[in-house]
C-alpha cells in the first residue's frame, strides 16, 4: 500500500483514485499563475519493489485516460493499452509498477475546466491556460508524493511522448529511461491548423455559451464531436483509410442522392464523434490542444534541442511509424539527432507500417518487440534483471 | 458576337451573363431528376475563329467562378487564373475562344441551391442532388447553345479536372484536347472524411436551419467558416506551411496565454473561413462537395478507368504536384495509366514543388511551360498553329 507524503490526500470515490494537493502545495504554472488545489486522478498497476526503483510513468495522449490497463468505471471503455501494460507484456506489470495521471486540463478526476474553481462554480474559462510543462510538473508531484525519486521509466506516444520528453529535459536526474512514441519537440504548423479548427467548431457552437455550458447545463456536442472527426482523421494514413473503406457504401447498394452517411467512412467518422461527447468535456478539449500548439521544447533553450537534454544521463528510445502524418517519422528523427548531439544515449526505431499515427496503440509486433528490447536492457542497466522484492 | 440557339436565352445582368434554359430542355440528372428551368453563367475571353475550332472550356474548382481571366463583379476578387489564361499566356486569349462557366449547384449565377425554385423561394434542401457528370451535362448544352460543336480544349484543375476527364469520357468526339491538373478519376476516403467534417460544421450550426436558412435571412457562417478552414488545410503541403508560418506569432513576442490566434498559421486559416463566407453559400458547398465525393468515374464502367476511355480520340495531359497531398501524383498517374490502357494519346507531367495541391494556382513555371507546350502542340495538331481569322 502506497502511503502519500503529508501534503497531498489520497482519495477514491465511483472507480477513481485522486491525489489532492492543497492550497500549501500549489501548482506553478508557465505561464505565471499558479493552480491550487489541484486534484491528481490515477490509476495503479503491479508493485512497487524495495528500492522504489521499478515504477513507470505512462504519459496518455490527447483524449486518453488513466484507465491503461483496465477498462474505465465511469465510461466503461475498456483498457486503451493492454497490449503494452500488463502481466508478460512489455511494461510487464509483474516486474513494474506502473502509475498513469489523467492529464492536467483532463477531465477524468484530475483538475481542469470541468472542475469546480474555489467558488464551487465550474472554472470553464476561468482555468489558467497550461502546457505540456504545467502538465509534467503536476505529474511530478504526484511521483513525488507516491514516494518515488526516480522513475524507472517514462513513456507516452503522441503528446504522450512529449510529457515523456519534457519530463526527461525538465527531470533528468528522476527518470532513467524515456520512450517517446511517434510524437514531437515541436508542434507544426499544420498541427496547430487542425487543432484551430476544431477550436472553431467548438466555440462555434452556441451551446458553448462563451465557456460556460456547464453552469448553464448544457454541452457543446457538436462542436465537440466536429473537432473530433477532423482530429480524428490525422490520426489514419490515407492507405489505412482506403485499406479499411476505401469508397464502400454503407448499409446500401447504391448512392442515396442525399446527405446521409452514404459511404462507410463517413458512418465510422460520425460514429467517433459521437462516441467522443459523451465521454469529453468540451473546454478540456480547448486547454489541452493549446497546451499542445504551445508545446516547443527548444525554445526555452535558445532555440537548440540538444539543449534541452544537456548533461541528462536518461537513455531515450525514440518511436516513429512510416505512415504517421500527424507526428512524421522526421519529427522523430529531429528528437534522435538533438539527443545524440547532447551526448544522450538514444536509439531509434522506425516501424514500416500503413496504420498511421494510431499505429502506436494497435497490433504492431515490430513495435511491440523493440519497445519490450529497450525496456529489458533499460532494467538489466538498472538492476531490475530480475522482479526485486516487493513491499 | 456570341448567338444562343433558340432554346436558350442570353441575358446579362450586373456583371454576370447568363444562359437560360426554360422547361423545353431540361437538363437530366444521374440521380434520374430533371432540373428546369436552368440557368448557366458564364464568362467568354477572345472570340470564336470561323471555324469555331479554338473554344477552350475552363472548368472551376469547388469554390471558384467563371471569372477566371477577370475580376468578378460580385466579389471585387481578382481573376483566379491570371498566370494561365490571358493575352499571352498559356491559354492565348488572342488565340482561343475561352469559355468558363459557374458549376451546377454553385452560387455564381448558374442554378444551385440558393436560386429560386419554380415556386419562387429558395430550392434550399430541395435542389435535386448532383453530379459532377451532371455539371458537365449542363456545361454541354452551354457549349451547343454557343454553336460549338467541338471543343478545342477543356481543362481544370482539382474538381475542374474531374469535370474534364468527364468531358473526355462522356463526349470524346466534342473535346479534342483534355487537361487535367491536380485531379482524380475517383475521390479516396480520406477526402470523403475531410468533406464530410465540412458538412457536419455547416449542418451543425444553428443558423443551418435545416437548409432553409435563405428563407429565414439568416446564413450559417460560423459553421461554414470550419468547413472551409478544414478544407484549406488539404491545400496547402506541410512543407508549405512550414515555410510560410512555421510556428511564428501574430503580431505579438509572446503567446497570449490564452485562445487568440497567437500563430500566424491561426490568423490566416481565420482570415480564410471569414472571407469565404462573405461569398459562397453554404448550401452551395454542401451539393457540390457531395457530388465530388460521389465521382467515380470507372464505377459505370465495370469498375476498370480504362473503359471510360475507350475508342475517344482526345488527346490528354495529366498534370500532378509532388507534394499534393489532397489529389497525390499516384491519383493521377492512376488516370494516365487507364488512359495508355485505352489506347489514348496521353502525357504525364509531375511537378516537383513544395505548394502542395493549390500549386496549380500559384507561380510555377515548370508547370506553365509544360501546359504551354501541350496546348500550342495540340493547337498545330487542330491546325489552330496561326489565329485564325475572328467571326
Amino acid at each position: 500500500m502506497i502511503q502519500a507524503a503529508n501534503a497531498a490526500r489520497l482519495q477514491a470515490a465511483g472507480g477513481v483514485r485522486t491525489l489532492a494537493f492543497d492550497s500549501g502545495t500549489p501548482l506553478q504554472l508557465s505561464s505565471g499563475q499558479t493552480l491550487s488545489p489541484l486534484t491528481i486522478a490515477f490509476e495503479t498497476y503491479g508493485a512497487l519493489n524495495q528500492d522504489r526503483s521499478n515504477a513507470v510513468l505512462v504519459c496518455h495522449a490527447l483524449t486518453g485516460d488513466q484507465f491503461v490497463a483496465s477498462p474505465n468505471p465511469i465510461t466503461g471503455r475498456p483498457a486503451w493499452w493492454p497490449r503494452i501494460v500488463g502481466p508478460g507484456r512489455p511494461i510487464d506489470t509483474n516486474r513494474f509498477y506502473v502509475i498513469c495521471p489523467n492529464i492536467l486540463g483532463g477531465c477524468m478526476g484530475t483538475t481542469g475546466p470541468a472542475s469546480a474553481a474555489p467558488d464551487g462554480q465550474p472554472y470553464g474559462l476561468r482555468f489558467p491556460m497550461i502546457t505540456v510543462a504545467d502538465m509534467v510538473r503536476a505529474q511530478a508531484m504526484l511521483v513525488e508524493a507516491l514516494g518515488i525519486e526516480s522513475l524507472f521509466l517514462a513513456i507516452g506516444g503522441s503528446i504522450g511522448g512529449m510529457q515523456a520528453l519534457q519530463w526527461a529535459s525538465a527531470y533528468p536526474k528522476r527518470v532513467f529511461a524515456c520512450a517517446s512514441i511517434a510524437t514531437a519537440a515541436r508542434h507544426s504548423a499544420q498541427n496547430i491548423a487542425f487543432y484551430e479548427v476544431g477550436r472553431q467548431a467548438i466555440m462555434a457552437d452556441p451551446e458553448w455559451k462563451g465557456g460556460e455550458y456547464l453552469a448553464q447545463n448544457t454541452r457543446p456536442t457538436k462542436g465537440l464531436a466536429v473537432a473530433r472527426m477532423a482530429a480524428h482523421i490525422t490520426y489514419l494514413s490515407d492507405t489505412a483509410l482506403r485499406a479499411k473503406f476505401d469508397r464502400a457504401l454503407q448499409g446500401r447498394e447504391k448512392v442515396s442522392f442525399g446527405f446521409d452517411a452514404d459511404f462507410q467512412v463517413e458512418s465510422y467518422l460520425r460514429h467517433q464523434g459521437q462516441s467522443f461527447v459523451d465521454r469529453f468535456d468540451a473546454n478540456s478539449y480547448l486547454y489541452i490542444t493549446r497546451a499542445v500548439d504551445y508545446f516547443d521544447l527548444a525554445a526555452d533553450f535558445g532555440g537548440t534541442l540538444a539543449n534541452a537534454f544537456q548533461g541528462g544521463a536518461t537513455r531515450h528510445c525514440v518511436f516513429a511509424f512510416s505512415s504517421d502524418w500527424h507526428y512524421p517519422p522526421e519529427e522523430n528523427r529531429a528528437i534522435v539527432r538533438a539527443l545524440i548531439a547532447a551526448g544522450a544515449e538514444a536509439s531509434f526505431v522506425e516501424v514500416e507500417t500503413d496504420k498511421g499515427h494510431d499505429a502506436f496503440l494497435l497490433e504492431e509486433p515490430t513495435f511491440e518487440s523493440a519497445l519490450t528490447g529497450f525496456i529489458d536492457s533499460a532494467a538489466t542497466a538498472r538492476g531490475l534483471a530480475l522482479p526485486g522484492k516487493l513491499i
